[in-house]
């Protein structure tokens, strides 16, 4: 098959798993208040949700004889209920925000076209020729989240519960026709949330269907020179590549093709998308140096402006090297040992290269002899230090108050993932209970794309208006708590 | 049956007769230019239309991963392009200003869902993320007159057939599920512009289903305590009365009603809803004073801040016993000797006490001595003088700078209807090429609602920008024409 055959055979495989999708109607009756121009009002719907809106708009005492032009802005968090949008200073385009001017002709029902991410729905009447009401407020959540495929979860943890409850939710509304995301301010799919989208939805809904046809987009996207994936993909109306490829997911796009295959057996799509995944892992292999560490700059790793990541990213690789190996094996793949080879040799020089066994950091030329939690957990994922020697590593660098620390949740997840894979259960589950057991506490009904605690305005867009409440990235604690937790239960 | 009973009979003959819509699609395809943040442009549509509007978002090097915000302007004049709505001062509601604030979701074509009435449309970029290009622009003109009914005009006088082409298309625009008012911000049907519009139709698209269709919505609507029915009613998208009442209209609605028999010979039609038209007639006779003139203040007769009702609304009132008698004669019908009684009553209490015979003038005590153009086009009208009299003493309102004159297309047609009953045809012509011909030489593709020549600002709304284009009650110079002038044709 030549290049657009081969797209054409992905984009059709992905075409044949398109989801179902569920609904949901949150009604609010409302009480047909009479309502003139300036009039505002908030609705809450008691929960974050991802869908369509409706209203009927009727009138008191004569004809509304001209449009009613409606402000409706959909807010994830009450602070976004009273903020002026147009005050907005980010980087990212001001369309995001979620406000519409709306003309409402005649009485009747009322039907949004478009698609947005709310909690609140705060209306306020610019125009209207006569006395209004406005009632019968329906949001029709939508997801393609199966909601009957999801065990209760009979844990005795009630603050695990919580978290659990908000996990499902979060990757609940960021289910659609791919995993999106984050359902406010981008739509796109991103193979990094991906990838833990993927392994949350494994202990959760476990539609692997969906997980399929994500992996057969990106196999069907344009990768660049290199053959190096893009991050993300679009995907509605039209299916277009995105242009950023940091390696660092292109690898990861391995590592979810893997937990794929260990979850589903599903040789068939795993020799199918192989060639792809091969692909992304045998350009890295070209990029080290004299003494084997890997030197490629263009990753992301976290949203830290002074974080230093080489010695993260050869993280990043050693812990794709060991999870091909390990399906490869099983799999009886001859490509299994070429690999092996390769993660040794990666290994030996990570750990001669950019371990200082003295001081048991990873402080080193590579990264200006930068200490971060960053690089901490990944080597430790790449299986590069382990056990005990790990452990205190780790525990240096979040105490340290000069080491850069995880900022985004996907970091965060790393870092817990890290302290399972080296043993320290109780202390994974109380940072997790720390770091999203504080949003749970502040009201969260969905898991964050940004949370630090103690630095509530933060936002990698300059504004905390575009901030995303209900973030891809941030849903991982239900695949922690179900996979770990489960087996304590009195069941 | 019961009053419920009559108005749901009436509702469903309106609904057996449910218009066929035409539509033509006006399409633009653009230059495709680069589009970024604060772009403008105009499309000239080339005329003026009634529809909806679609276009095509692309982009041109990077796909842009956040809605675009565009601001689109509908305008039906050129002088709407440049004018900043935001700046309007008028009475009517805000609203009607044809301005969306939209955001649209990824490339592909976009269907603006409301409908507009335009020229022009003006299209401005607020956010977009990258650089986009809008194309492929298709202006979907609907309207339910059939234009392969419309015969060619076939006269010498080119200055009428200009003006019978912005009549023509002035009355195609407003003609939809009812004849509307002003297809930018008036979709009511009100009885005074009916009259005009069914009369014009019955010269041009002759679609006398529509005219039933209008007369039974008014048949059916709610009418005030004395019987009186609504000036106007609203039909989409439901069913509903206006709440004001004035005389003038009622009555011209019985001359609607018998205009509509004398153009098709329904029988059926006219007295199914003869009882409403008896109605509205009958309400008037109790009202004279013991002089025989009828006292009643709440009429139209014209948008003049100054003018002094009596007169006209008594000619109003001549003139519709006059037309309901023929047509009663015609049918043989009972009433007609009643209302031939009353209408020799009141003609003789018109002459008797509103004119002044040795003036040759309506200058009378009930309107304070006030001389309009509006009464002695109501009294010329009514009958109550004819031939040279009238023609005099018409003339001497017209020349005379203190009289109030017709400030509407609407009183401007009736003004044009007297002259042609006193046999001034040539002089009605000449009249209506100066006053219609006016906006033809200023470019009108349609005739407006309100003109007034050296009163280019003119509104009856406190500001200009709020003024209709389009209006349905100056569509009559297609009425005059062609009825008066396709006899003096070669053919």
């Amino acid at each position: 098959m030549n290049k657009d055959e081969v797209k054409a055979h992905y984009l059709e495989m992905a075409e044949l798993n398109l989801p179902d999708m569920y609904t949901e109607e949150i009604r609010i009756s409302g009480d047909k208040k009479a309502l003139v121009a300036g009039d505002h009002f908030v609705i809450d719907l008691g929960n974050h949700y991802v869908g369509y809106f409706s209203f009927v708009m009727g009138y008191t005492d004569a004809y509304p004889d001209a449009p009613v032009r409606l402000a409706v802005k959909f807010c994830e968090g009450r602070e976004e209920i009273d903020a002026d949008f147009s005050t907005y200073k980010g980087t990212l385009c001001p369309s995001w925000l979620q406000e519409e001017l709306i003309n409402v002709d005649g009485v009747g029902e009322y039907r949004m076209p478009r698609r947005y991410a709310a909690r609140y729905v705060s209306i306020r009447v610019i125009y209207t020729p006569k006395k209004i009401t406005l009632s019968d407020f329906v949001f029709t959540a939508v997801t393609s989240a199966d909601r009957r495929r999801l065990d209760a979860l009979d844990i005795a943890d009630a603050e695990l519960r919580d978290i659990d409850r908000v996990a499902v939710n979060t990757l609940k509304n960021c289910m659609h026709r791919i995993f999106e995301d984050g359902p406010k301010r981008d739509r796109r799919l991103w193979i990094g949330d991906l990838r833990l989208q993927a392994l949350t939805n494994y202990y959760t809904f476990n539609q692997s269907d969906l997980v399929r046809r994500c992996l057969y987009l990106f196999a069907a996207s344009e990768p660049d020179a290199e053959g190096i994936l893009p991050a993300f993909i679009y995907e509605n109306p039209t299916f277009a590549s995105g242009n950023w490829h940091p390696r660092d997911y292109a690898l990861l796009f391995v590592v979810t093709l893997c937990d794929y295959y260990e979850h589903t057996r599903d040789r068939a799509t795993f020799f199918d998308i192989y060639p792809v995944a091969k692909r992304q892992v045998d350009s890295i292999y070209g990029k080290a140096d004299e003494s084997g560490v890997i030197v490629l700059q263009s990753s992301f790793i976290d949203w830290h402006g002074e974080l230093k990541k080489i010695t993260a990213f050869n993280g990043v690789y050693l812990y794709t090297l060991d999870r091909l190996c390990r399906v490869l094996t099983q799999l009886g793949h001859a490509d299994a040992d070429t690999y092996k080879a390769r993660y040794g040799e990666a290994r030996a020089a990570a750990f001669e290269r950019l371990y200082n066994a003295k001081e048991n950091s990873f402080a080193n030329a590579y990264d200006g002899y930068q200490r971060s939690v960053h690089a901490a957990v990944w080597m430790i994922l790449g299986g590069v230090i382990s056990k005990e020697t790990a452990h205190e590593c780790l525990q240096r660098c979040l105490s340290d108050t000069e080491c850069p620390k995880a900022v985004t949740p996907y970091m965060n997840h790393y870092l817990v993932e890290a302290m399972m894979k080296i043993g320290k259960e109780a202390e994974a589950f109380n940072y997790l209970k720390d770091f999203w057991g504080q949003m749970v506490k502040q009201g969260a009904d969905t898991f964050y794309e940004v949370f630090v605690p103690g630095q509530p305005n933060l936002s990698p867009y300059g504004d905390k208006l575009m901030n995303s409440l209900c973030h891809a990235w941030s849903c991982t604690p239900s695949y922690f708590i179900r996979r770990y937790k489960r087996t304590e239960s009195g069941t």
